[in-house]
């Protein structure tokens, strides 16, 4: 008999080819809509360029673009780690190698 | 008579309103394909969501997506410095009030 | 029965509180190591600035020191992923709680 | 005749070797106030590290300190740019290559 439930029973893992079930799935549509959200910033930047506005003003814009992508990071990551670690770790499914791959994943977001 | 050469003779200011010359004119056409790369950088996520691709591949393409949007801040950023400070500097401009606006948005580049 | 063995078996949490066991004691000497090297560098900085060594340089200490904190970070970070909240998941206590807290620490140490 | 006064009249640039004057000179008790306050902030991460603290503790701790370093460089930065970089410009003594060499540490800040 295995242990307690996983945290999301119904989430084996994010990686498609390898369970056909997502961490990510049932927020997909949501994050689609932050890049819809995202693709329509940085061609508000085009516009700005464009029309020769003032670097400064460029600049706030890139920050807000900036930190809305790493939002959407930080919310993919914690899909990943309630679906996808979790399950990893629920199941005994090489635990380790999953969350060696999140904390590098982790370390590039801090980097960049 | 005027003191030395600004660095960047003919640029006064990115501020079109006030100048109708901006700091990154000569580079206006790399910046723009630069953005046109991060909005195809963007869509490239949409379809890695839309194609349930693995979300720590999702995280890598996030990192390089703002990897690439804050070298495009810091050639802006080098670009506002050339022009319209070191043109504010050179011509007593308030450059004070110039210097403290460029200090807040690396403050908010930085931070971001 | 118990599902398979976490990823650290004798690592339950590293909340001594609550367990009396941490996920980082293994580390911790290379951990306290690593803080006296950065307060070093910290205590560098401050000898630079008392003699008057060129801004720039400064600047590029402190963002050595600030990597180095950053590193210790991600570590410190990577260690409570393997320790208590795979315990937690493993042991089904309350792991949606710790992913969360984890994600928190996530997001504060990507935006700081 | 020399064009407006510069930012910092008295100021000529941060590098002793060059000038015998520095950005910062005016805020060095500011700054050294600031590192005692930042080598407190890791020793006090030491101690938590060695009476066993919760991790996720230790890690807001970090985040803590890794904020007032930058805060620092982004103090230091403002004056560099106020009393060095603005004299370079001012009296035309190569301004390109100071504006680029505070490009690059603004770029070692935002990727640290």
């Amino acid at each position: 008999m295995l242990g307690p439930a996983p945290v999301k029973a119904d989430v084996e893992c994010c990686h498609k080819a390898e369970h056909g079930a997502h961490g990510y799935n049932e927020n997909k549509d949501s994050h689609l809509r932050r890049l819809r959200r995202i693709e329509g910033q940085v061609r508000g930047l085009a516009r700005m360029i464009e029309q020769d506005d003032y670097c400064i003003d460029v600049l706030t814009q890139v920050s807000a673009t900036t930190r809305a992508l790493q939002s959407m990071a930080l919310g993919l990551l914690d899909e990943h780690l309630k679906g996808c670690v979790a399950s990893a770790i629920h199941h005994g499914d090489d635990p380790e190698a999953k969350i060696a791959e999140a904390s590098a994943a982790i370390a590039r977001l801090v980097r960049s």
